[in-house]
C-alpha cells in the first residue's frame, strides 16, 4: 500500500497509526481510528482497512468529517467517528483511480491506497463518487438504554495492557463524574472510579476515564481482560445512579 | 538501521514493509519482498535482512532488478524476485561504505543499512563490488514436477489471518483457472476454488488466487493454518487436471 | 502522538525505534534506547515513553546527552544512556507546550510528544524547565561486585530471537575477552565465548558480545530464554577469571 501511495504522490508523509487491529475486528479498528483522528492536522487522509468483506459487494467509502478525509470499506469501521462528528459520505465509484487489475483479495492496495494518494495529491472528493445516505449503520457505536438507571454497552477494545475500553463516552452521561455509578463487566461489579491507573489499589478492578473520553475498566499493573475474563465485544452494563 | 541511514542521507523516505518475518524464516522473508517490490517506484532501494548467517562468511549482495535495487544477504531471501525478474547480482566488497567497526551480530546496521543509504544517495552499483554468478540457488522458489499431473510445492508464508500462501504461481500453470484441480495440504484435499475469501462457505477450506498471484489455501473467517495443522514450509501437492 | 507532533512541526521526520517494549518494562525500554541512540544524527529528539506511573507525580524529563535530546518520564528509562554519556537533565515544567487538557492516562500524547515537537522546531532546552540533580537513580544499570571474582548483574532484555542480553558491558571489564570467564544464568554455567551466533554449536548455550557491546547469552537458531528458563530481570553472575 505504501509503495502504491508513494508512486502516486512522492514525498507524502505516511504515518502508521496501527497494524495491530486483529483480523475482522471492525469495532476495534473503529475505536483505534476514533481515538486518533482528532489529533491530526486538517486535510489528513485516514485509510482504515479492516475489511473482512474484501472482494464482495461491500462499497468503498470516502468520508469528509472534522476537516479531514477518511477512506474505508462500508462496514462500520467509520461508525465511531460518525457518532462524534458531522460527516458527508461518498461511495467511491471512480475506478479510474484504482490500480488495475483490481485483485479480489487486497483492496487496500488496489482501491483504498490509490484513492487516498489521489486525495492527498489534491483531487476533489466529488470526483470520487456521489454522496450517499445508505451507508451501514451500526448498533455498537452507542450503549442502549434498557431501564431508568440501566444502560447496556460493550467493550470496544482490549488494549495491549489488558485494559477494557468500553463504548461509554463521558459526554453522553453529563454529571456522571460527580455521582456514584456501577459498571458490571462479566460477573464483576466495579464501583471505584480512579483518576489514573496508578491510583488504583493493586489487584482491584477500577473504572478510569481514558485518554479518549471513553470509560475503561482496568486493573493496576495487571490485565483486566485476564482478571475479569472479558474481551472485545463483552457486554458492559452501567447502573447510574448506583 | 534507520539512524544510520538518516545519518548518511538525511530526508530520505524510509518505508517499513514488515518487521514481522519470524527469526530465520528466509522463505517467508522472500515472499514478503516478492509480493511488495513491484508496487514501489523505480530506484527504490529494498533492504531485506533475514540473516541467520550474520557474522559467518555468507556474502552481502546488491541486486538490480525491475528498475529497483535490492540489498540482502546471500541466503535465498532474494530468490522469489529472481524467479520473476531479470537480475544482475553483485557481491558487496567495498567496505569503505560500512560502519566501522563492523560488529559480528548486526550487519543490518553496519553493512546493509549504510550500503542502502549510499545507493539512495546516488553512488553507482558498480562501486559496491563485482558482478557474480555463483549466488545461492534455492529449491523452494518453484514447485517441482513429480508426475504427469503432479507437482510438489510448499507453503511459503502463513499470513496473520492464518491463510497458507503456497509457491504455486498462476503464471506457471497456464489455463489452471479454467479446469478443475486439487490441492493437497496435510491430509486434506481442497477442491473448491473461490473468487475471494468472502465467497468461501464458512469452515470449508478453499483455494483462492491471492493478491500476488500465488495460490492460497484459506478458511473463511478462520485460520487455515490451525484448521489444517499446516504452516510455513509444509508441503503442498497440486493435482491437475483433477 | 504522531498526529500531535506533525501538527506542531509539519514535515518533521519521525522514526519508530520500537513499539514492542512490553508494558511496564522500564529496563527493556532503557536497553532499546541505549543500543539505538548513538547511531542517530546530532539534534535527534528521542521520545521514550515506558510510563507505568502516568498521571501520578512522576516528573517529565528533558535530557541533553551525546549532542542529542531525550524526553522521557523520570523512572529510569534513561538510566543506561546516563551510564554511558555525560548528561544534563531538566524537569519539564513549562506546561505552555502541553496539549490541554492534559489527560491522566496518556502523557505520551499530551506532554511528551508536544514537548518533543517544540524541541525539534528549535525551542531551546532551557525554556522547558530548570536543571535538576535529583532524578531517579537505578540499581540495575550496572552489575554489582559481590566478591573478588564475582559480579551479579541481570538480563536487561530478551530479544525476539530469545537471546538474553545482560547488563555486562564489555567496556567495564577491560581484558575480559582475552581470559576465560563463566556466566551463570539460571542453573546453567556458560563457558563458551563465541564470535557470532553462527559459530555456536547447535543447542549449546554460548556467550556472544552483542552489537551494542553488552554480553548476551544465546543458543544458535534456538531461544536461550526458553532453553534456560530465563527472561528479562533474571539474575546473571559473572565469574572472572574462571
Amino acid at each position: 500500500m505504501k509503495g502504491v501511495i508513494l508512486g502516486v504522490q512522492p514525498g507524502v508523509q505516511i504515518v502508521d497509526i496501527s497494524h495491530e487491529v486483529p483480523p475482522f475486528a471492525i469495532q476495534e479498528g473503529a475505536f483505534v481510528l476514533a481515538q486518533a483522528y482528532r489529533y491530526f492536522p486538517p486535510k489528513t487522509v485516514h485509510v482504515a482497512v479492516v475489511d473482512p468483506g474484501v472482494g464482495t459487494t461491500r462499497r468503498p467509502l470516502l468520508m469528509e468529517a472534522a476537516a479531514q478525509y477518511f477512506i474505508a470499506p462500508d462496514n462500520g469501521v467509520l461508525a465511531l467517528v460518525m457518532a462524534r462528528e458531522k460527516h458527508k459520505v461518498r461511495c467511491i465509484t471512480a475506478d479510474r483511480y484504482f490500480l488495475k487489475p483490481v485483485s479480489r483479495t487486497f483492496h487496500g492496495r488496489d482501491v483504498f491506497a490509490p484513492a487516498a494518494a489521489q486525495l492527498a495529491k489534491g483531487v476533489a472528493p466529488s470526483r470520487f463518487g456521489k454522496l450517499i445516505q445508505d451507508y451501514l449503520r451500526t448498533s455498537w457505536d452507542q450503549p442502549v438504554r434498557t431501564g431508568k438507571r440501566f444502560w447496556t454497552g460493550a467493550v470496544l477494545k482490549t488494549d495491549r495492557f489488558g485494559n477494557l475500553i468500553t463504548n461509554f463516552h463521558v459526554a453522553d452521561f453529563p454529571g456522571i463524574l460527580e455521582s456514584p455509578f456501577e459498571m458490571c463487566v462479566g460477573i464483576h461489579v466495579v464501583r471505584r472510579l480512579a483518576n489514573t491507573y496508578g491510583d488504583c489499589p493493586p489487584g482491584e478492578p477500577c473504572v478510569v476515564l481514558g485518554s479518549s473520553n471513553y470509560f475503561e475498566v482496568v486493573v493496576n499493573e495487571d490485565s483486566a481482560s485476564r482478571k475479569l475474563g472479558c474481551c472485545t465485544g463483552s457486554p458492559v452494563e452501567l447502573r447510574w445512579p448506583a
